[in-house]
Parts: structure tokens; C-alpha cells; sequence
């Protein structure tokens, strides 16, 4: 049987398992991307651990999501993430570079590699047959500290592209198809294998779209091969000395299989509030809207604007539309320029905003309650824009600059007809506007190890994680019911997300939506016993933020005694140190009140024997509760350390 | 004896009072320009007057200050000053068509017209031979509404420029040797004249650069000469016809007089945290910054920015600068691009924002805590840029540039010497990238009658005004010393300036950093007998906000006793119907106490019958004290009827 590229790519980093899917398996990592959200925390990770220099091929830090600089904090966050890339060897992208998985992919992508990054969308770089998974922070420092990524292995789900887009249709047309035939939920557990005859009619930029939004669909990650367009991609760049072949055995087998006939593709359009909740722009053209925006990860290519420019050159933007430009990097906006889509969008009537990811992730171009903005972006998830009640639609370039000119919902295909717009063909320019200045390398080893990390008011070191206590008597600070998010744990929101990089600040909102007199009450017994919250059904679901687990471990939580919990949080638990326990009779959980003090003894014998039930003493009440944790044997030498982070101190020190 | 510029612009608009410095007289106005951060009160305001139509020559709304949008409250504002303006008949300029003052200059500036605007740096229309004064929201209202502008005639400052500015050198440095010369308080009660010989070598976007940061010295306004540069201005804009000559004359006496040789000035610098800090660049070179940002009302031509990408051009800012440019205008945004201004800039690695004011209203590009920031803004008061402690500097394009690519404050002079860099001589376009559908025009009044107001979520209408009650009864709910600022009565910041179009929950800080229990307090009386304010000297000091005077009056306050108002805030009071009372022996300050009901009876006959002294009766104590209030008849008659905009109101349903 013949090898998928998914397979190829596994297979030559393999360093832990087999290739079936289920299996856990670890896999050499050679590149990261971290953002500046997410990447102030990695970054304190990285100084937690102890690590002296990056070990992977290139790691690079980019700043693109928090660019308004609305106060003193995101400059900070700014200056902090270069120094720890002078401190730990990595790539620096500064502000107005532009998005990372644009950026990454001109600069770094290189076909065969692998990737993880902390942000959902590094997909994207599936475009260049890479194999570049989104994690969560601490799995990116991991990874920057060499350590191989460990997944389970997913199935290949090829997906034969035949035939060719028709006029007035573009990738985004694609992937809404995916969209609009699996749901958010179709790519779960799976790695997206496009194949067949019509890959060749997409550049490389098109496959970024259709890999990009491969994370709406819920995949590991999409993967392309890597052919002749990939080659002329990077010769644009000029890069060409970067390509290797990578493409499909003839024979190879897929786990899943799925056809699309790009020639029958139209317009599509992902409704309010889910990428998923696709139709034919047809079913909805008429729909008045106040905004349209173009840009993001998801629409990034200077095809893309410039077909945007194109269809407005000469002509005015609806005069009760707020047309919004967001180009994704300097180098497209170099090109736009060069080739004059910038005069044609300013003069048309467009807001051309700085480079970066911006309205996409909320960082501006909110929308006014209730008013429809339609976006060339990959998400249109409730809120998610800055606007509460917000109404976000999901469109390609081409369907976007239609309803631009006329204010209502407009399928492409019929603005030609009523606005007597030909179809634009584009001339790319053959070389793009390289600027190898743009991104500052890595200091050499020794000089890296005489920086300092820069750390504004604003931005903490992690706290220490001691080890776990051979046994635990705490009081119960807090007892919740079933289904508590991490954002009822650890809230978002404009109060608290500015403290992102500032554990101590950030741990005065702990569970303050639910009790807010935790963090005071936590920080009365953090220095002497620590304490225990006791939680019902699914808890900690939601998203898979960090610090749902960091800011209660800061406030002295030793253990959680839970009826289940949620896959991601139960693993933060434990890479932070936190036991975490389950009631075997659920009945139990009634029995417990807060105040009671539980205690827990001998753990690491019982941890460390395979036992899987631990006994849980209420001194309180005087009564005993069976428990057991599903702890595998690193996992345990994991939380008896303290957690992920010390342990990898140690290993540190070791070397 | 001859006439000033200045002279003949009041003289040909007076409408009451003779043109005797410290008299008061009444000019009318012909255009009003308003922004979005001062405008949604003043079209609150026009919506409680009960205006039709505007009755201006032009009125124009621009939406340049808060276009983050990082929550829907700015689209909101967006919305609801559109529609204001299809309601009163005004011109609308909506967000990313640019700042107020280039772009009013460039479409709507008349020689010879005066205007009123609700921004302090209306002022830089005088470059075209206007009479333009920033003024409060409310005397913004009252010009839409046909009302003639009072003021104290002013003193007029004659400065005669001579010779012609040296290379290295433009307009910015003119007005900063101005503010280096007198200070912040040096044009206050005057009009600063231009005049001479050196005037002629000055083009009408560097007379803008210097009649903006009149603002900057206190002046009332500043006027220049309307000549050549200010016909070919115009003749740019394809507006000639507009043009009028409007000169001194030849033998015209100026109160106070001044001379700049302009072949002497030098590159000069503000430095933090103050825009009269002024020395020369040379005396601070060499110090390190982190930020350039070029643009702003105080820079905002074609010429200022073409000056630094021709430096930059085929260069690299320096690696640790944010490079942040800030186009003034979409107008402007074009013609750089279209000249290749744009593609430099981007090149030289700088960051391209979006047109507005943005980070010279702190909206924005906030530098970390401590480090410097370059600006070729107007201002640099600590806190300004939004940033706690930070270290703001004012200068030219030319000191800008040379800085970027140094990374330290660099003179342009020795940039030339250094960096190989020869004088720029740019050459600008004949004619600007003249776009008329960038601005909406008024409706015609039958259709402008038919169109209702959008109001968000977060946009309320003005609270009822009743008339002042004919004898006041009500308890002292606070007393204060001296010096309370507007504030400590209304206060800015995150927490409360996004309710600054919604009284009723702005109302909700009032007071607070004082006494955080007034407003519920004051809600318990504020049906029945409303409540007193006892203040100290100097009560009211600081900025111009008419919240400070519309909140407490929302909140049920009917009149102020203190020993001495500041003048804006006590216009403020009588502007909104609270009757502000001395106390005639300051020792009475000392026997009210909070909790006291004072007494103040037959008002109307009091206030009408010319007698400045009342009588309060301290129900409470049994004593009474004799107390007085300084109203002109005019304000008597408005605080009698509840404040200016019920009186107006009362006009408006009259005629």
C-alpha cells in the first residue's frame, strides 16, 4: 500500500508509536510560531523551564493579534516577546509584519517539515506540504525545547479535488463546501489530505485558504502536496532552493475518502454564527449590510485583495458600507501597492487598516449591534468580533467586493450582470516584495545568554510549582455543580484579559464569577495547607486556556475531586500540577460541603503503584470517599513534580 | 488706522458689542465642524433644542477620534451621528475619510468665513484666512442653530515672519519656537495674526501646522493672510472658485507685536511632558526611542509625509523603532500613495495605519511604560498617549524621519552629514486626489424631516431640563474644598468615558472618586426637592467637559455655593440650569455641614430685579447667610428657564 503525504510526513519524524489511528504518537518537531497572545505565556514558560536556547530548525515569534495599543500593555507584551527571542534564539516578526501564518509561509514554510504553533490556525501551512499542528501554549515551549509532539494518530481523510473553479468562485468557496457538507465537527480526529487532478489548479496561497479554515472543520491539521505550484511559490519568494517534492504514492490509501468537482462550485456563505451554517450566497443576496472586511489568515493572498481592487477600480463602495481593508502582511501590502490595488481600494472609498490579524480576532472594526458584517474570515463565532449580539457572515474576496458596491448581500455572478463587471484576470507580479530585514533572526548561543528578558509592570514570571505534597489536608474552598467553564474558572473580558501575562493580577479573577470572595479566601491558606474544590459533571469545559489551570494552582489549589471532566482542562490540570480526582460513587459528591477539610495521604506511593483508587478522609464529617484518577505513569511523575514545567527544569539542569 | 486680518473677519461677521479687547461681542457663524468624541452630545443637544435644519452656511460632522472599535459603542456613536446628520441637514465625513481639520480644509475651507468647532484645534482653518475657534459642544449646538458665537474680543497678536526657513527645518518648528518663546499660556485672550514677508514662503498646509498648535498656546485662534499660496491651495483642490483675497492692511496696528526671522530658526523638540518644553534637537541627540509616529492634525500634508518617505526611501527604520504612520486624510492617504510615498514608507518597514487621529488622541499606538516616543503631534501632556508614565515628544517630519533611522533623537542636519542623506525637494502634484462622494451631503430639509435618529443600545437622549423651581428647599448632599476638578465631579477613563453619549449611566460616576454613595443619595431626592453641592475656592477647575455640569443636574442638583467658581465650569452651570451661589463671608463655608437643608426663596424676583445678594436660610441651623452670583441678565433668563437648550427649545417651537 502506498503512502498518503500525511503518512510521509508522519513517518519521517516519527519518534514514538505506529502510525494507526488511535495510537498515541510522538513526532519530531522542526519549526514553531507563537503569536503575541498566546506567546507572552509560552515565553514565561520557556524562562520557567529553564531553557537555554531553541532546539528546533526555526522558531518564531510573531506580533499580530494585539496591535490597537489602546494602553501601555501591548507595547510591553511587544517589547517582552523580543527579548525572550533574543534571550532563547528565536525569530522575531514585529508589529506590522503582518499575520503569522501568511507571514510564516513566505518566510519559513518549507515543504516536509513539521510545525506546531499556539494558535488554531497554523494549519495553514498544510499549503506548503507541511505538517503544522495548532497546540496549546505550553506543548509550543515544549517544543521549542526539542521535545517531540505527542498526539494520537488521526485518520487520513483524502479529499479528491477534480475539475476547475468557475469564474467568480475561490478556494473560500472550497472549504465553505467542506463546511456546508461536514460541520464544525467533520475533521475531528482527522488530517485532511486534498489530492487528484484539481490541486494543480490552485496556487499556493488557495491551498492556504482551504488549510487555514481546515481548523473550522475540527481536523488536526490539512495537508497539500508539495508540486510544481508550491515550487513557484517559493521561487516568488525567492526561496526556490527551499522546495522538495512531497506528493501521494499513486496507490495510496486513505482512511476516509470524499470528491469534490471544483466546476460545480458557487458562491458560498457561512451565516450568523457559525462557520458551518453555509448556503449559496444566492439564498441570501438582498440582505442589507453595514460593513464588509476583507483580510485574515483566511483570505491572505494578494490575489486576494487584488481581485477585491479589481472589481472596485473606478467605482464607489456603497456609501452605507464601512469597507474595511486589513492587509495580512507588509509584504501584500508592498505588492498591492506595486501594482496599484491600494489607490484602486482608497480611492473606491476603503479604511485601509495596519497589517495584522485585528477585527479577525476582535481587535477592532466591531460592528454596531445588530448590523450585518461581512467578513473574508475563518470564524463568525457569537461575539467573537467585540460585539455583543453581533450578526458576522463568512464570504470569499470575490462575494465580499460585490456586496461592497452594492450594500446588499450580492452573489459575485449576478454583479456582473447588474454592476457590468467582466470577471478580473489578475497578473501576480513573479517576484514578490521580499524584505529579509522584516524579521530580526536569532542572536547567536552566547550572546542570547547574556540578555535579559525586558518584563513591563504588567508582565510576571510564572510562579513556582513545588512538588505534590506527600499528602494533602486542605479545606474544600469552593464546591461547584456540573458543567463549569473555564471561563467561569478563569474569565476573559476586557477586566481581566489585559493580566494575560500577569499571573498574580490575572489570579485575583479566579472563579470570581462564581464566588468572589475565592481569591481572597484561597490566598488566607495558600502558604499553609492550599486548598481542595470539589466540582460536579464536565468541569473545566470550554476553551483550552492555560490559565483555567495556572492562576488556582497560583492560589494554593492542591487538588480537584470532580464527578468527570473535560479532555483539555483535565490535561492542563495535570501539566500544572494539580491532582485531579474522581468520585467513584457519585453520591459522594453530596456528602461533601465546603468548609470540610478532605485529606488524601501516602500519594506518591499510592500514585506511583498503578492503583488507580486513592481514599479521600473528610476529617470534618469523619467519613472516607473512594476516588481514582486516570493518571498515565508520566503523567504521575508529571504531577507528583509539580507539573510539566518543573519537571522539564530539572531536566534542564540535568543537561 | 488699517485693519488686521482678524479685525476684518469680526468686522464683517459682528453682529452685537464693539471690537474693544475684553468686550464682549457677538460674531455669526458660518460653518460648524464637529467631531465623534464631542459630537454625539452636541446632536443630543440639537435633538433637545427641537432644531430643524441646520442654519449654517456648513455643518459638517467628521468621524476621526474613536475609530478602535473594539466593542460596538464606537460603531454605535457612527450610526447615530449619520443619522443625526440626514435628521439636522449636515455634511457627514464618516470614519477613514480623516481627521477633521486637513480634511475640512481641503473641502469645506472658505477665506474669510468664520466657524466655530468643537475641538480645540479648530483653529487650523485660520490657514486659509478663516476666523475658526474651538468652543464647548453646547456653543457648537448653538452655531448649527443660528446663534451667533460670544466671546471676549480678543487681543491681536501680530507676529511679522521674515526671510525663509533653512533646509532641515519646516512649519513645526516655527510654531514650536513660538510655545519655546511664550509658554502654553502665552496666547491666551488673543489672536495670533502671520503676517510679513516670510508668510509668502509658507504654503497653506504649513500655515495649517502652525495655526493648529495655536491651540497649544492658548491663543483664541490664529489667522493668516488669505494670498497666492492660499488660491493655489484651492486651485489644488479644484475648488479656485472659492478663493478671496483677504489681506491686512498696509498700515494695520496689531495689539501686540512679534518678529521670527525665519532663516534663524533651528530643528527644535518638545520634550516630555509639556508642548512649550521646547529646546533645541541638538541638546537631547543621541537618546534612545522606541517609537516615531508621523501624522496628525499638527502634521498632516502631503508635503510631511512625502518629506519622510523621500528620507527613508531605499532605507531601513531602525530595527528597534515602531515606525507608525498615521495618514491625516483619505485624500492624503492617495496622493502618497499615488506619488510612492506609501510603497517607501512601507519599505523603510514602518507600520501604515488607518486615517484618523488615533494615537494623538491616545487611540492607539501606546508606547510601553518609560519609553520615548517621537510624535509630529500637537500635544504631550503625561498620559496623552495612553500610556501611565509616558515620555511624549513633540516635533518636525524631518526630526522624525532622521530619528526612525537612527533609533535615537537624531538632528535632521547631522542625519545628512551621517547618514548621506541630501535635502529632499519634493515635488507635489498639481492636483490632489480630489474624491467628492467621500462626503455625504445634507439632505434636503423635507426629506431630513422625515428621518428618525439611530439610537444604540448605548446612545440616550438628554435628560429633561424643567425650570429652576422658584424657591429651593434641599439638603447640602456634599460638601467639598477647594479645588475639586470636573474631574473629580465627572470623570474620564476606561471605566466611564464609553458612556459619554448615555447621561443616565454616565451619571453613575459622578462624584464617585469624591464620595462614591452621592449618586444613590442624590437619586432618593431627586423627584422631590432635588440637593445642594457646598464647594470650596476655585470649584470646577480644569477641563472644558459639560458632563461635569449634565450629570450632576441629571442626578437632581438645582444649585452650587462655594466660595469661587472656575470660569468654564460656572458657564458650564449656568448653561445647564444650576444656580451657582457665593458666599459673600467665606467663614459661612464653615457652619454648613452635609446633611443641612438650605432655603433659597423667590428666586424669579430675586434674580430679576438686578440684586446680585440672596439670602439661604440653613433650615437645619436657623441661620441664614448672605450669598451672591455674578449672572448677566441673558443668563438669568436661562437659568430661570432651566439652562440654554430648554430656553432654546422654547425659541425653536416659536419660530
Amino acid at each position: 500500500m502506498g503512502h498518503t503525504v500525511a503518512h510521509k510526513l508522519i513517518a519521517s519524524h516519527l519518534v514514538s508509536g505506529a502510525m494507526t489511528p488511535g495510537e498515541e504518537i510522538g513526532i519530531r518537531i522542526d519549526q514553531t510560531l507563537t503569536q503575541d497572545a498566546t506567546g507572552t505565556l509560552v515565553m514565561q514558560e520557556l524562562e520557567a523551564i529553564g531553557l537555554d536556547q531553541a532546539r528546533t530548525q526555526a522558531s518564531v515569534q510573531y506580533v499580530d493579534h494585539n496591535l490597537l495599543q489602546a494602553d501601555e500593555k501591548n507595547a510591553e507584551d511587544h517589547v517582552f516577546l523580543e527579548s525572550a527571542c533574543r534571550r532563547f534564539g528565536l525569530w522575531f516578526s514585529k508589529a506590522g509584519n503582518g499575520v503569522s501564518h501568511p507571514t510564516h509561509m513566505q518566510r519559513f514554510g518549507v515543504p516536509g517539515a513539521t510545525m506546531v504553533g499556539s494558535d488554531s490556525h497554523t494549519c495553514a501551512a498544510g499549503s506548503l506540504g507541511m505538517l503544522a499542528v495548532g497546540v496549546g501554549g505550553l506543548e509550543a515551549a515544549l517544543a521549542i525545547a526539542g521535545r517531540p509532539l505527542h498526539i494520537r494518530m488521526p485518520e487520513i481523510w483524502g479529499v479528491r479535488l477534480t475539475g476547475e473553479l468557475p469564474p467568480w468562485t475561490s478556494a473560500k468557496d472550497v472549504i465553505l463546501e467542506m463546511l456546508r457538507r461536514h460541520s464544525v465537527q467533520g475533521g475531528v480526529n482527522r488530517i485532511i489530505e486534498y489530492h487528484g487532478p484539481g490541486v494543480a489548479t490552485l496556487s499556493a496561497m488557495d491551498r492556504h485558504v482551504i488549510a487555514n479554515m481546515g481548523a473550522e472543520l475540527g481536523a488536526t491539521t490539512t495537508v497539500f502536496p508539495s508540486d510544481a505550484a508550491v515550487r513557484e511559490f517559493l521561487r516568488s519568494e525567492e526561496r526556490e532552493d527551499d522546495f522538495v517534492p512531497l506528493t501521494a504514492d499513486d496507490d495510496a490509501e486513505y482512511d476516509v475518502t470524499e470528491t469534490i468537482d471544483l466546476s460545480t462550485i458557487e458562491p458560498l456563505i457561512a451565516m450568523p454564527s457559525a462557520p458551518d451554517n453555509v448556503v449559496p450566497v444566492r439564498d441570501v443576496a438582498g440582505t442589507e449590510v453595514a460593513q464588509v472586511v476583507v483580510g485574515s489568515s483566511a483570505n491572505p493572498g494578494l490575489r486576494d485583495y487584488a481581485i477585491v481592487a479589481a472589481m472596485l477600480r473606478g467605482r464607489q463602495a456603497n456609501r452605507e458600507v464601512s469597507l474595511d481593508i486589513n492587509p495580512s502582511s507588509r509584504q501584500i501590502l508592498a505588492d498591492m501597492t506595486r501594482m496599484g490595488a491600494t489607490i484602486d481600494l482608497i480611492t473606491a472609498g476603503a479604511r485601509l487598516h495596519q497589517t495584522g490579524c485585528l477585527g479577525c480576532i476582535g481587535m477592532g472594526q466591531a460592528p454596531a449591534v445588530g448590523q450585518n458584517s461581512l467578513r473574508t474570515f475563518p470564524r463568525n463565532f457569537p461575539g467573537r468580533s467585540g460585539t455583543r449580539e453581533d450578526s458576522v457572515w463568512l464570504c470569499s474576496p470575490e462575494t465580499a467586493a460585490a456586496t461592497a458596491l452594492t450594500g446588499v448581500i450580492t452573489d459575485p455572478r449576478d454583479a456582473a450582470d447588474g454592476l457590468g463587471l467582466t470577471y478580473p484576470r489578475i497578473e501576480l507580479p513573479e517576484r514578490s516584495s521580499v524584505n529579509r530585514a522584516m524579521v530580526t533572526p536569532p542572536l547567536p548561543a552566547e550572546e542570547g545568554r547574556r540578555q535579559a528578558l525586558v518584563k513591563g509592570p504588567n508582565i510576571s514570571s510564572l510562579p513556582d510549582f513545588p512538588p505534590l505534597p506527600d499528602t494533602i489536608a486542605a479545606p474544600v474552598l469552593l464546591k461547584v455543580g456540573d458543567d463549569v467553564s473555564t471561563d467561569e474558572i478563569s474569565p476573559a473580558g476586557a477586566a481581566a484579559l489585559p493580566f494575560r501575562s500577569n499571573i498574580p493580577r490575572l489570579a485575583e479573577f479566579t472563579f470570581t464569577r462564581i464566588d468572589d470572595t475565592y481569591p481572597s479566601r484561597a490566598h488566607q491558606v495558600a502558604d499553609t495547607t492550599g486548598h481542595i474544590v470539589v466540582g460536579g459533571a464536565n468541569y473545566g469545559q470550554g476553551s483550552s486556556r492555560e490559565h483555567a489551570a495556572i492562576t488556582p494552582r497560583y492560589l494554593g489549589l492542591r487538588a480537584v475531586i470532580a464527578k468527570t471532566y473535560a479532555r483539555i482542562h483535565w490535561q492542563n490540570l495535570a501539566n500544572f500540577g494539580i491532582l485531579a480526582l474522581e468520585f467513584t460513587d457519585l453520591t459522594d459528591y453530596d456528602r461533601v460541603a465546603r468548609g470540610d477539610t478532605l485529606a488524601v495521604e501516602d500519594l506518591t506511593n499510592v500514585l506511583r503503584s498503578g492503583d488507580r483508587e486513592l481514599e479521600v478522609h473528610n476529617t470534618t464529617r469523619g467519613e472516607r470517599y473512594r476516588v481514582r484518577h486516570s493518571l498515565s505513569p508520566r503523567q504521575v511523575t508529571m504531577v507528583l513534580a509539580g507539573g510539566q514545567i518543573p519537571l522539564l527544569a530539572r531536566d534542564h539542569r540535568d543537561t
